[in-house]
């Protein structure tokens, strides 16, 4: 049972299929997408709570954060485990329901490019040691990379994981646009990029921040900031050089 | 002959030693940065201009961009070349130098760790056909990754550099930060930071971008800026997400 059919829902129920796990109805408000996961999946489609099914064992929210705690407030009383696959979410946002848990799967992920969750790090929480038992069988059918781990913990990894991933995107976004817009080729980029990131695993990346905000190249600083258009771009480099420079103080003292 | 011992010039100045290029003299103002970096390539150290050898092919500048122009203006009349090695600074902050150009390897460098650069690109200017194929030739000796490109376009890919690695790694160095006080692995982000890179080189990172700020998923906001204890990391994320938010916008105008 997947409650959703957005980049999650998409993923999560494709491997479940492809794992040989049932999955039996696909909700979601609208009916198009409710339609057309549920057919990739050989699933039921609904667009209404009131037509889920009452047996099902697991009821997998993969939904927006804000959506989860009214969703699972309407759901009828059932003996399934209801989880949500949310980093931010505490478990007790599920406290309605007698089995509640997370199954958070620590990945990117999109529609139309399929997940490989072999690697892919699935962190649970159950509200029970039986449901937490239960997540993490679920989980280890689709990865070899299962953490049971609390709420707070979660919490503080899903702040992590949206520095580490969705900021990190941003900053190679920008870089794709003001390469392109000054027709350089972006793959020129990529040595320097991978190098970053293979050296964060070996250290503290703190340990080996380079470029004019750690050297405090001031000239080059108002330079960058002078080449860069817009207002907000230009607030946004300010920024983050401001907290390379602090971070870097901090190490000093 | 190199002149400074910081990161860049004891990566290069070692690259071109293993190259078979003699590097004649290391100048550093202070002596024990010039006598190890020296040693190292059996080069003669030097800490005033005035013991520069006037004889040399090539002068490269490996120093903090601020200093690259009152050392270049210092130097006695010469008919090598005199190149600077900053993405930042334009070609003619050498115009003092009969002789002059840039060789600009794009790649992040610390001194304890050997830097590959058979990969790296590394991109040439000159103020004159022969300079830059002199440079072009003595990159070729390094990297098989060498390009021509003029000031303007080298300057705007300075800027994409710096938020392609220093800000990414900044992003990096949070999130280790967040994960390491919170007693959870860093590690077990690697699989998400290889997935979001690996991405990006597929076609514009703007078009996968996830996260709270991309679903604008306001509660997860409020409660990642409430995580964070201190103000000035609180507006790094605001700022951050502020910017994730302008560009889907500017996406679907």
């Amino acid at each position: 049972m997947i409650i959703g059919a957005g980049n999650v829902a998409w993923q999560l129920a494709s491997a479940f299929f492809k794992a040989g796990i049932t999955v039996e109805q696909v909700y979601a408000r609208n009916k198009q997408s409710a339609n057309e996961l549920a057919k990739k999946v050989l699933a039921e489609p609904i667009c209404s709570i009131d037509d889920l099914i009452e047996t099902a064992d697991l009821y997998l929210l993969c939904i927006t954060d804000d959506s989860i705690s009214s969703i699972a407030e309407n759901f009828p009383p059932i003996a399934g485990i209801v989880a949500h696959t949310s980093g931010a979410k505490a478990l007790s946002t599920l406290n309605a329901n007698q089995n509640c848990g997370v199954f958070y799967p620590l990945q990117t992920m999109v529609k139309n490019q399929n997940t490989d969750f072999n690697e892919v790090p699935i962190l649970c929480e159950g509200n029970s040691g039986a449901v937490e038992a239960a997540l993490m069988d679920l989980a280890l059918r689709l990865s070899t990379n299962v953490h049971a781990i609390d709420s707070n913990q979660r919490q503080k990894l899903h702040v992590a994981a949206v520095f580490a991933n969705n900021f990190t995107n941003h900053m190679l976004a920008k870089a794709y646009q003001i390469c392109t817009e000054n027709n350089i080729p972006f793959r020129v980029l990529k040595p320097l990029i991978a190098e970053t990131v293979e050296k964060a695993f070996i250290e503290n990346p703190k340990l080996h921040q380079t470029g004019p905000a750690a050297r405090n190249d001031v000239q080059t600083i108002a330079q960058h900031i002078s080449l860069l258009r817009k207002k907000t771009d230009q607030n946004l480099y300010n920024t983050i050089t401001q907290s390379i420079q602090n971070q870097i103080d901090e190490t000093e003292l």
